[in-house]
């Protein structure tokens, strides 16, 4: 099944035709792609370079055991399996997930221990008390007591704890309640002293890290957020609370600062894919990538001084507008190339200066994208294609939806 | 199976984990939804109203005919069986796909005269034949004389014919040959001449249409894309060439001009869902947009003047960026608020003036967002969930991927 998405005369599309339902998983169902290299996959096509992904899932491993720290990887970047296999060391456990449609998943694979860090929503605290039920740990957050009020209202069977996560915003802006807030400790002692919840830790997610540049302005705001949250903690050690503490983003926990290990956790996610952005940062080399959208140039526009190319939005997302001066991805190999605008299914290709050389680009041939920002890139593939040195070994099928 | 979607005590969660593959495709499968009123659907959620979308395709419907042009509607928008059904009429026949990948779906589940309106990509060409052989009438299309050859390296079996359209740019600016380059008429030539292939139609998209405002500056595009059409038929018939001739777009199409009648086809596709752009464009009013995000209020920022809501980019898209006062959506009922930006799974939303009254928007407290562009929105979603006057009906699974 596998050989209709390659190219050459082996396809056997009628394969396509067979199957019952339609969901994409059924595009990916089976079989011998190994070995193939990937330039024969039709595109657009989400590659992955797995050798770069578990390079980059040891080096966290191995940066907070010796920051001492415990690493509960965020899933919501990939939202596969093997991806997660990758970054938990193989253990299936201790990961942190955005939806609950990925917690579903997870759990319904294997996985324990799960931490749905997202602002308890109302409609989802049956499928939260569910899961709760009958997983080992799963844990929710929240940052209102009106969220906390609906846990009350949803007791656990068997006697089991709600385990709850508070969300303390320490400058990142988004949810959370604001650190500086007395609310915060008000919220904390009011989770501590629920019959049937337990204050399982405090977590702040580090988003601002995404507007530095450079190392030192990473460990600053990795500095500040760690120094809020363990101040925190001492507010809630002095009215006789404990519990654990969380921060994370990748580029604080690429770079972190020696007082994280004073932390109970940390919770990055998106370091095993990485992506232009991040190396933009400084939060990782372009090298570290390990996410590529392959696309094949269908267009010449001489008239235009472009190119057009078979990845449109659907294919790479149009996240990143503006923020480079490659446009929405940097085309590997041709840095004075240009992805000028997308539609659903189109690419705008131009050069930055001067004319295009169009006998170096003729129709068929194949272009290499790194995406600005890979969540939402591998968001708009319903299978990824892994290979490792330009090898396909598999493919990688995620979740979607809530 | 449905149920566990839905807010409330009935909820199983369970059934969830009983699926042993795990592409979206399951999370849709069954049951008794039907009733159920849209407002205990867990957020985000793209819901479909099916009276407006039954409305939209039978106006379309009734104007092709009025004009005597045959209607072959576009499935990029949807990608699903339900509402090509509805577009179709019930016939299954006549459809255009921007994907081959909805190119095997519908040939899957028994549509036929399927146009693929997407430059000949070299790599999928045996695809495309293994379609040609299957269907009664599979056509392509193409833009360039490479891709020509492409087609005689592969010569359909017994006997069939390769029938293509050649993708004419009338002012559009993205792909085709341009009406005025000498060479089209050349390629038009070739095509026709070469055996085992057959010219079956000169195909343009009036994409310009998007920059209009009001309908007489639609009708502008409409007539000079069908006027530089219509001219090019006639420089095809001088040199004794007859083929069928197509121009379509959703705006030029809903005010259509009357020499559109002497076209053999159109070809819109975004009328079935509509969207803000639409409206904003003067191609239909705000009334006649058949989809909405809903979505929940899961944050209060009072420090910032903003709510945060459950439906982030994964939700709506990034499409839109700076189009509406708006922000990327219009909140339906709420002319005020704005949905400023968007990360992966959470939206701020802040007035346009003034403070916020956060008494009127309790956490838990549903949105209704109001697309900026249905086609991206929709793209999001692995299921669409359909509505009658607000009570489910079903619901829609789109096939994704190339």
């Amino acid at each position: 099944m596998f050989r209709r998405f390659l190219t050459g005369s082996r396809i056997i599309c009628r394969g396509l035709f067979l199957s019952k339902t339609n969901g994409p998983g059924d595009l990916n169902r089976a079989a011998s792609m190994e070995g193939e290299a990937i330039s024969t996959l039709c595109t657009p096509a989400l590659v992955v370079d797995v050798d770069k992904v578990k390079r980059n899932a040891q080096r966290m491993i191995e940066r907070c055991q010796n920051l001492g720290v415990q690493l509960r990887p965020h899933m919501k970047t990939h939202k596969t399996l093997e991806c997660a296999d990758i970054m938990t060391g193989g253990s299936r456990r201790c990961i942190v997930v955005s939806t609950l449609a990925e917690a579903c998943f997870y759990a319904d694979h294997g996985f324990d221990d799960i931490l749905y860090a997202y602002s308890l929503s109302f409609d989802k605290v049956e499928r939260c008390a569910a899961l709760s039920e009958r997983l080992d740990l799963f844990q929710v957050l929240l940052d209102h007591p009106d969220a906390l009020d609906q846990l009350k209202k949803r007791p656990l069977k068997d006697g089991r704890l709600w385990h709850v996560w508070l969300k303390l915003d320490c400058g990142n802006g988004r949810a959370g309640v604001l650190h500086s807030d007395p609310e915060a400790l008000r919220l904390a002692q009011a989770i501590a002293k629920t019959e049937g919840v337990e204050l399982t830790g405090v977590y702040a997610h580090c988003g601002n890290s995404y507007n530095c540049r450079g190392v030192e302005q990473i460990q600053a705001v990795a500095q500040e957020t760690t120094d809020l949250t363990l101040q925190f903690m001492e507010k809630l050690k002095a009215v006789g609370i404990t519990c654990k503490s969380s921060i994370g983003s990748t580029p604080s926990c690429n770079h972190p600062v020696k007082d994280m290990g004073r932390l109970s956790e940390v919770h990055p996610g998106n370091y095993g894919f990485y992506d232009v952005q991040q190396s933009v940062i400084g939060s990782c080399t372009l090298d570290d990538v390990a996410v590529r959208v392959l696309t094949r140039v269908i267009g010449h526009c001489p008239h235009r001084n472009q190119l057009l190319i078979d990845c449109g939005w659907t294919g790479i997302s149009l996240d990143g507008a503006g923020k480079l001066p490659t446009g929405y991805a940097v085309i590997e190999g041709h840095p004075n190339l240009k992805l000028l605008s997308m539609t659903q299914e189109h690419g705008r290709v131009e050069p930055m200066s001067g004319q295009l050389d169009y006998s170096k680009y003729p129709l068929g041939s194949l272009l290499t994208l790194i995406p600005y920002h890979s969540c939402a890139s591998a968001a708009m593939h319903p299978v990824y294609y892994v290979h490792s040195e330009g090898r396909l070994v598999g493919k990688w099928t995620p979740t979607r939806g809530w």
